[in-house]
């Protein structure tokens, strides 16, 4: 196991370093000086954390890009949830929103963890894409990157769903609005608890962990650039952070993630820079009917199968 | 019983009528012509309710003020929470969330309401406020008159803490941010379940509920007057904005209502309207030592007695 955590540990850490330079790369590109600045801070119970924050970038108006290790005895509370056995956990990983200034850029969000208990070790991640104007070549492309690196890993049994397949509804399942009966976005992959059954190895599930977390880069990257100088008017501003708004209420009434972290005491700035720098909350918007705005709920309302297409849309 | 249905769902629509017209006479005013916009609606399991908006007003930036009155099956879910005993229920309110522009005028919340279930009523309701700049003779003027809202109701017996006591201090413990260890702002008032013990009538209970209710314009009206003009810089609204943040994240991570009404598919858009119209999420902002800003802080940290001044801060 304690091989596993320190290469996991590193992993993250590297690709964090590769997320930042090629983020700050884009921002120089864009004439902006904009940099990372990062906080390391300690965890009482043992380990901590290197928050990585860039704010007021030309192209990325708040991106987050945090890593941890943490470690110690597993809380009561949440025993029953955790595999494995034994009264100490390790934890490490990293996670990521990115917030785009131009609303013709989606939002993203990452996150690639290893976690262990006792002689347990298992994997979680994933990268889904929330967009305020719907391109389907940019869902496409970040749909199909991430496929490509999900047929990583132990060998697929034939005639049974992939894994592609099922960590994007998982996905879909996962990052809904429920109260508005609404996705976040477009999704993308989701899994956890993802280790060997019979036949496999601690070795081969790293290997999908670690293509889908080298996958995060070229699937969102030649989005970002393609979108982040495109002409916006105001009313597409105000729909940008308008849907903002849903983001911060799927982050702070749904996300498990976060009411964990809040509830077992995580350090807050770093929980919280997940959400979005401006919002806005007016009063009962509606679109209208046949506009772009109506067609991106649309697609949010039933998710789509990204990989074959319009024409093989599933049904709702 | 059913009398009192009728009473209390009839106080509550007039209190929207005054609270309203009171508002848009502040508007007017100002010189604006903002007006409450109503969307009437109805729910299914029976009864429905207005809304009442004002968004984009030059005093206040966006306001909610809403009544209901729903009735019918108890869900299983809430039995536990609910007292009395029988199969269905009635409950009728007020609720409103007033955000002003200016940063030196508080936002404020109010809601009162009744409900019933088989021979079974009770009261519940309160009203707080939540300033951007500390101005400790609006905390007091606010706390003042509900504490003399309070003295109506059934005789207090002498030597136990008063109902404004009691209330006051429900209100600092509910409207928390535990995340943060900070309240919402310097509180008010807060009860529920209130309803007669041995030797008291509904009617008494009824008066202090009622004289709670006609307190709220007497509480926030001069406040809200004496702010709304003063000026104020960039960086101020900044600050404003970043506070409002952390009145999204009680109201999402925290209120009960605001739970309670979501998983019981009450109308999004009119529990939802409490949101602040425009919120900022800045990472770790930190105001410098001595300065006003820090000072809030303090105080919402550490509840204080705005009836006697601060002489007599309660001990941390």
């Amino acid at each position: 196991m304690s091989d596993m955590t320190e290469r996991a540990e590193r992993f993250v850490s590297e690709l964090q370093d590769q997320i930042c330079e090629a983020l700050e790369a884009v921002e120089a590109s864009a004439g902006s000086a904009a940099r990372f600045v990062e906080d390391r801070w300690r965890r009482d119970g043992g380990g901590g954390g290197r928050t990585r924050v860039l704010e007021g970038g030309r192209v990325l108006e708040k991106a987050g890009v945090n890593v941890s290790a943490v470690w110690g005895a597993v809380p009561d509370a949440i025993k029953p949830q955790m595999p494995g056995d034994g009264e100490t956990f390790f934890a490490t990983g990293v996670s990521l929103v990115l917030h785009p200034h131009n609303p013709h850029a989606p939002t993203t969000h990452a996150n690639f963890r290893y976690l262990a208990r006792g002689q347990t070790g298992w994997f979680g991640g994933g990268a889904d894409l929330t967009p305020y104007v719907l391109y389907e070549d940019d869902a496409r492309h970040f749909h199909a990157t991430l496929a490509e690196a999900c047929r990583h890993g132990p060998p697929e049994p034939a005639g049974e769903p992939t894994r592609y397949q099922r960590y994007k509804r998982w996905c879909d399942e996962y990052f809904r609005n429920t109260h508005r009966d609404e996705g976040r976005g477009v999704g993308g992959i989701f899994y956890d608890h993802v280790m060997p059954r019979t036949g496999e190895t601690l070795e081969q599930h790293f290997a999908f962990w670690a293509a889908t977390g080298r996958a995060f880069l070229p699937a969102y990257l030649p989005i970002l650039e393609r979108r982040m100088t495109s002409p916006f008017d105001e009313a597409l501003r105000r729909w940008q952070l308008v849907r903002r708004g849903r983001y911060v209420e799927f982050n702070l009434l749904h996300d498990r993630g976060t009411k964990f972290g809040l509830q077992t005491n995580g350090r807050v700035e770093s929980i919280l820079m997940s959400l979005p720098p401006l919002v806005r909350w007016d009063y009962a918007v509606e679109p209208a009917a046949g506009s772009p705005e109506a067609r991106l709920i649309e697609v949010l309302r039933t998710p789509r199968d990204w990989l074959t297409g319009p024409a093989d849309e599933r049904p709702a």
